[in-house]
């Protein structure tokens, strides 16, 4: 059905719930978090550019807007890192892209097929941009992991989430936008009082720690 | 932690919902779902014991009551059937497979482990409760399409459910329990006046009659 | 319109919620408390028969299985404690018998009648299935209620759910499952970390004293 | 605890769904029918003055407001008319009074009981203001049935409900305001395109014949 | 389409939102809004004829029961303190006003405008029932506040709502009602144990002695 | 409190819905509508490119993202045509414009500032991306009104803002993409058995007339 499927397609990504069933306070569907990671991406590239680097901004836009579209076709697999089975992920992975293969081919006109092969494809990669979508993603995930554990959610997942968020994002500590991140935000989220604070605060420093990362936050003066 | 880890997953059970994103007028929660499968395989149970079948209530009850806990897992995958992986059901069944069972070798004592390594396993096998269970599946995902095709929800993938459901059903055709639900059950839910109810009638006589079936459906008599 | 309309009825299950308006952070339906039941009595059930009971694992399931089918006609009553009617519940659940009873004359075939009598009456009788459904029940209730206090809901109310589960279970104390429950669930419940929790471990000692258990919490060891 | 927990139930009637389970559209909490009768009355009354009567202002809108205040304690019971116990809603009256009795003397201080057990007892009496009141509490639950009928819900109970409704509006029928009612305003209601207009055309014409009221619906000029 | 219109209308207030985006545990309808307000009125009104007042009760309900029925033309808009134009709420005042005045003139019989013109002018002047009126609106704010705040949601927001509410009923302290809701009510609102209970108590305290109000709160006798 | 604040005010967009009270059977967050009129944008530009037009990516990707931030003030305001004042639009506009320099002088670092006062403008100039944007825009409403007209709303609202956002595009019918939309895409959205299929059909015939554009839609072969 060409086009219309494609953009009739958008609109379940809004149905599309991340990490189903655990959130209590706010659900997130894909197509939030898509808007979410871009305008995030947007602010971390400005970062990197006021910095010096020389950003492709199309190149930027194009990996955040599109990088969790192939959850169209299977949802957010909740993967609970405790019963995981190793390569889950990596089947997992193979299999959206081979659905996106399909789909392209069937609704996408000629003229169009290997610019959305393009889009779709896997945006995390190496070049400057790739970086910035992995952090940026990683950001959105701890707000929102954020967002229920200054509500009290009890759930030790969110915890867990808090913390392998904040651990890939310093796989990237060498980024100028990691940097600025983690002196000029994360400060200011941990800040404010809410019943876990304290918690929230021994988690970061363990992981700041374990990065060799130094950081005194003066919370309260 | 032990059986306090299994109850408290219950709950998931409740925010797991089917086919996410796709249901307009009323969701299903796994829960939801696991509860009705299992009130109609009561009802199919008693068909075929009345008719003179052996049944293995105890075998039954926990087939259907159990065969989709391994959803809290992975969730409920959408699998569109059009761009579909083929083999992806059998990845995706084989990667729910070792999740349960590091669950129940984490989370049970000892002593109950066999005993649950059989009750969430696979239920849909050869034998009549395993057909039974095959049976009341699809005859819930057929009342579920049902509810939204009869309310106008005008997707294709409603008529395609509730075809493939009433293909599967009759793959089980030399069933008592499944020519009474032809006979008696089916009629009725086709009579009635809703906006799609001629072509429901239509889609059913084709599969009726691709299975070699023949019954005329007296509606307005 | 026979057994399409009780097909149907099982979906009504999906949309009465239990406790109307107050649960504040998950809800209930009375399908899923159902399905939760039964998964409940599943497990007591095998505790029993692994301490040397005899099972009679057929009426066990029927009895969980429909224990709330008959609230599909007047749904889930709030019953505040403090202004009830002394004899409301006797009334109430004399109008629900009535109604199932018309309703399985009206939609039941003659040859499933008597069947569906047996089902659809109270199932809390004296038999070791009514104990283990009466028990389920109220397990089931304590986790709804624990679910609310430990995300920090403040009203009263769940505490007095809570006290009155588990004072209801403890009738049974001389169960092997209510005190399997008792030594190897509860404490695993209690323990973490969760706003209210030390109220919760004194409500539950002043309750087991009340029955004069003798259970010393060992939490943080 | 006195007024305070008199204030705090207002936000119980929030979350308190009439007819739960059943509208698939749109859900209504006793709070808002509460007002949207109010402001019903409050436009019969006007009518009745403009036509001569004289409306005791006061009494009016004390009935409407708090004509289903009772509902706080046992909910919105369904009463579906098929199995229905013939004094079913006697026996269920005669409960919510006796709690709202009690409610009142424990929570409302001495000065205000008196006032209170008048304004919060049965309010369809004799009087043109109780008369009012039966026939706002039907307009609304008619423009709630045409709300699901008119967006092509397809459950019978829908048009029922309609039928009901006009039928007890009916009884009113020497009432100036439902003669305007009749004349102004339900043409309205049924001019327009909707799936089953003209059903809800017929049922109309048929109840109003019961009734002995000539009328011919003008719809398309 | 006249007075079909209007009862239409009704049902849209059930579904815009109070604050939207803001609550997180309890959201309100402006009906519901509506019909709590009218209540709140009702009883201070009682209080204030109790003490003595002439209330005039058919202008209070009126007042009271359309006191936000513009809402329906623009929503209820956000007006964060922080970034708001200073004339910005006398505008969509201006706003509001000229829509409704158009709404009345299109669809109410001439019989009923000057009438409907009047209910639906801005109620809060300074009559003894304006006053209420304005002490009503602020008591539910105050209530919905709380509300979010002793279940622990930590968006200073509703710190800043609570605060607002209370200054705005302290500037009618000269009223018998808002003496009444000091001495008798709000001592209950804040006994009783929530997480932000003592932060409440505080905030309560700073604002009763900013209006020069000597009170001690004796909450733990 | 600088960056943070305006990364929490991301997902404030994700609990404000478009158009309050009225979709009935899917809501739209204005995140979400960020999301796929970003999406539909690119198609759009990518349509232009192709065709030979040169596309200011980096522009075209900020306005499409940015377009509604401000709606994070006032929410999305209804504005019936029927009853709207000439210069509402304007009014509030300005309003939201005062709102966003605020905002971004009291938290954005000086660095920022121009940058974003920059990309939070308003977005629908005469450049080729403020023109793609207008359409993406009105795209995307067009198909949030078409999935409440194919689902059966019978709300006139929806085809009025089917017509309008029908009407708007057009007047952009010189663009490549914008004829790209009518002769490939439309056709299929409204090939397809729905409800109103032939109404929609019409009224899409009686504007691409107004526009004197002649187009045969082939629907049944």
């Amino acid at each position: 059905m060409g086009i219309h499927q494609y953009f009739k397609s958008l609109s379940d990504l809004e149905k599309i719930y991340r990490c189903p069933g655990k959130f209590k306070y706010e659900e997130h569907s894909v197509a939030e978090h898509s808007f979410k990671v871009t305008k995030v991406a947007q602010f971390l590239g400005t970062v990197e550019e006021n910095r010096g680097a020389d950003v492709n901004w199309k190149a930027l836009y194009e990996k955040a807007l599109n990088h969790d579209y192939a959850e169209i076709f299977i949802g957010d697999i909740k993967t609970p890192v405790k019963y995981a089975d190793p390569d889950l992920r990596d089947r997992l992975a193979h299999v959206e892209e081979s659905m996106t293969h399909h789909f392209i081919q069937e609704e996408f006109p000629e003229e169009f097929r290997a610019i959305y092969h393009e889009r779709l494809k896997e945006g995390k990669d190496e070049t400057l941009e790739g970086k910035i979508l992995s952090v940026a993603d990683k950001v959105d995930l701890l707000y929102e992991s954020f967002g229920e554990i200054q509500k009290g959610n009890p759930e030790p997942l969110f915890n867990e989430i808090y913390r392998e968020s904040l651990d890939t994002i310093l796989k990237f500590k060498e980024m100028k936008s990691v940097q600025y991140f983690l002196a000029e935000i994360l400060p200011d989220l941990l800040r404010g009082e809410f019943t876990n604070q304290s918690e929230l605060e021994k988690i970061t420093q363990s992981i700041l720690e374990a990065h060799k990362i130094e950081q005194t936050f003066a919370i309260d003066d």
